[in-house]
């Protein structure tokens, strides 16, 4: 079974189960295993980190048709939930679907607002605050040289095992509702990229650092003293893309295969 | 001068100050006073309830030309004030403006979501949740009942002192992010009167009460016990209307005598 699945990132300790702790995965697996009278895993296309919020979550958990019969219906379930978590859509997952390495790409938006008069209270908690206007010509400028194929180690949090080489697909700025929108999509990331791209752009934007400073950290390969992680609470997953169908298989197998030490994060 | 203002009303007492309770005057006037290190009074055009947010409050305070100096900028302000007020803009008032009783007109919005596969679990703090599809078209017809001017006493909190006689100018329901919003606006309405006009056009959108209900109500002259008074926090008010500056001193002593036992509220 499928299921499209948004939240408010804000009380939540992240996706992922942890002991003792409010998290998105835990809360969902107690209501499916409530309504199912039954323990359900589930597997998700993106581990979002504490207080990052999605749109567009992609779940999938394995079924008998009895517990499915139980768990029809996206009203059904939404009742039970907190009302921090909906599900968008339930449906059943064609063959050879798996949330996670089935997945083609996943992409995430971060919001800024830098006018503080712009500012919507009611959006604070998924918008982060920057007190100067923000150049996003210069910032679009720079995302170029971060595109496609590379290390990302400068980026992410290291780790012992796996690889942070990863494709860059999309890195674009656009101001929309008077925000200032990053846009950046990627078959996977790694932990803590999306925001430490953030955290290298800004200083772009505000004319501290040159437009060739991102992918000058990027070609240093390793942590920048001076780059600084941005907030989890303005990032949100948008949503994950799938191949047709009768690819969703094959995907599965190539992703898994590929990434037999690696790991997608945020 | 005048404040225009923005706030996310969730954890407000509402506008009006009130002893030891944290309020949105309470907090810009502390704010103000502060950095004008003298005493100052606020004047607001709508005195919202407990949990209503503002996407355009209008306020106004009589200063010294020093104090004036003190408070250019509204970027200056914002600094200091917590984040869930934001000043849109600071200005100098026009001769004869009166944040209150200048006004010629209030608007408002109520936004419900009727569908929990739609609803964003970022917007719950200020979008209602219904769990049956309205009947926008039902809703509609039944506002037009309610237009003009009439005695709204069934839609408002008893007073002892003061006439609920208001004209309503405006009263529509349309989807907007598929969302159902309602748009109110008037002169200046009574207390509660905006979340009692609501809870008499939820049942009539669900289909249990016929479109001649709000206006049955309205007629009968006093509170119904099946009307239901709608929750604050989907409530905002959006926007208050002036007229041309020229006009600003007439209209303060047209309303202050029209009003010298009335009083607008919500």
């Amino acid at each position: 079974m499928r299921l499209d699945i948004s939240y408010d990132g804000t009380d939540f300790y992240g996706w992922a189960v942890q002991k003792d702790l409010r998290t998105v995965q835990g809360e969902v697996t107690r209501i499916l295993s409530l309504l199912t009278q039954s323990s359900v895993d589930l597997f998700s296309a993106g581990r979002t980190d504490a207080g990052v919020h999605a749109r567009g979550q992609v779940v999938h958990c394995d079924l008998t048709p009895q517990q499915v019969d139980l768990l029809r219906g996206a009203e059904r379930i939404n009742r039970a939930l907190p009302e921090d978590i909906r599900i968008r859509a339930v449906s059943i997952a064609p063959e050879g679907f798996d949330a996670r390495f089935s997945a083609l790409w996943r992409r995430y938006t971060y919001r800024i607002c830098d006018d503080s008069t712009l500012m919507n209270p009611l959006l604070r908690r998924q918008l982060l605050w920057h007190p100067h206007k923000l150049n996003l010509d210069a910032m679009n400028e720079a995302a170029q040289g971060l595109l496609g194929l590379h290390d990302f180690s400068a980026f992410c949090k290291s780790r012992e095992f796996g690889s942070n080489i990863r494709a860059l697909e999309r890195l674009d700025w656009h101001r929309e509702d008077l925000f200032c929108v990053m846009t950046i999509q990627a078959e996977a990331f790694c932990h803590s990229m999306v925001r430490s791209i953030v955290g290298s752009m800004i200083p772009v934007g505000d004319g501290r650092k040159p437009t060739s400073w991102p992918s000058e950290i990027l070609s240093a390969g390793e942590r920048n003293v001076g780059l600084t992680v941005q907030p989890a609470y303005a990032l949100t997953l948008e949503e994950v893309g799938y191949p047709a169908d009768d690819q969703l298989a094959d995907r599965q197998q190539i992703t898994k295969a590929r990434r037999s030490l690696g790991d997608e994060c945020d």
